[in-house]
């Protein structure tokens, strides 16, 4: 038997209440830091469940974030320097992954805070996260505004991808809970995942 | 020892193989089947891997489709009928959810191909997945064509929402894993979840 929470139930219910139950009834979230750095070199670290896949060719990713929240140094960084980071979380930082969301201001990173390490690869100028097993840099292509709530869709692009050598598949697929990849529901709820099966390519 | 996968590797990569890295590292996926019906009453069901959470008030979810798909037999019907179910997978169903992404004809409803029960609800004229345990009656709000891949992105407000009675916790969170939802990786891959913990709201 089915409990039923309806359209008024959602409205009338006290806001931090709604925020968990909507945040948890899509399913599954994947759970991301997302680094950057501004124009003087002051690095920023920002947890993202809202990653969802755009197309593989081009390969885009995007996400989406709140105007009005800690979530506007990342917007400002990647909108000044053009480029960002997408980390994975494991077991071993989804802690201090999860203490980025505090408000700190601008002037401290929030690798400071929270003890998780910088790492510079190349020439891209926004910092990855040592810690993470999988690492994706990307180049910002678009920002749509959401009208209907003022909430914030960036787009990017996949320039290099980096993870453990034993990971990848003959086929491309890359074996993401072989990493230790963690996901996330609600707004505050880690999980490691266990492999059902690869199902084939589905045919009438 | 990590290994970097480039942007002139991605280029070069056999298309097939690209599609299945590149849906693979954005992370763990919420995996959802999404319940249509058009004017004439037939029904259709397809699986989407692309939900993501836009706002809790109003409660907004949206999902990505491929214009050239057999999905579009799902925009067409939810343009037609407004509104549309969305249901998550368990361990019992994942395979006939699997399914459904088959090229079946319009004239053949994924529901009859697959074996998986149509249920309806009060006035909701989509159909929800019987078999489903989490169950979400959506009403159309918004389609934004995302020009930068020919994409379609889909925005729909949640007006009622079904679960297990001994899911949902006195903060309004709601245990998906307990309602044994099940998550994705790539295109194919299914897992199930183990809970780490629920973290504190993060404070500096």
């Amino acid at each position: 038997m089915k409990i039923q929470i309806t359209e008024t139930d959602l409205i009338q219910m006290e806001q931090r209440k709604r925020a968990h139950l909507i945040n948890s009834v899509g399913g599954f979230k994947s759970i991301c830091l997302i680094g950057t750095v501004d124009l003087k070199g002051q690095t920023n670290l920002a947890i993202f469940s809202s990653i969802v896949h755009i197309g593989s060719n081009p390969p885009l990713i995007s996400f989406i974030m709140r105007p009005d929240s800690v979530e506007r140094h990342t917007l400002a960084n990647i909108l000044e320097i053009g480029r960002y980071t997408i980390n994975h979380l494991n077991e071993s930082i989804y802690k201090q992954a999860h203490q980025t969301s505090a408000r700190y201001p601008k002037e401290t990173s929030e690798f400071d805070a929270t003890g998780l390490s910088t790492e510079y690869k190349f020439n891209c100028k926004a910092p990855f996260v040592k810690q993470s097993n999988i690492q994706l840099e990307m180049e910002f292509k678009q920002r749509i505004d959401l009208t209907i709530n003022s909430t914030i869709m960036i787009i990017g692009e996949i320039k290099n991808i980096y993870f453990p050598k034993d990971c990848l598949q003959e086929d491309g697929f890359l074996d993401i809970e072989k990493a230790g990849t963690v996901t996330c529901s609600g707004l505050d709820s880690y999980h490691l995942s266990t492999s059902l099966e690869r199902l084939p390519y589905a045919k009438v």
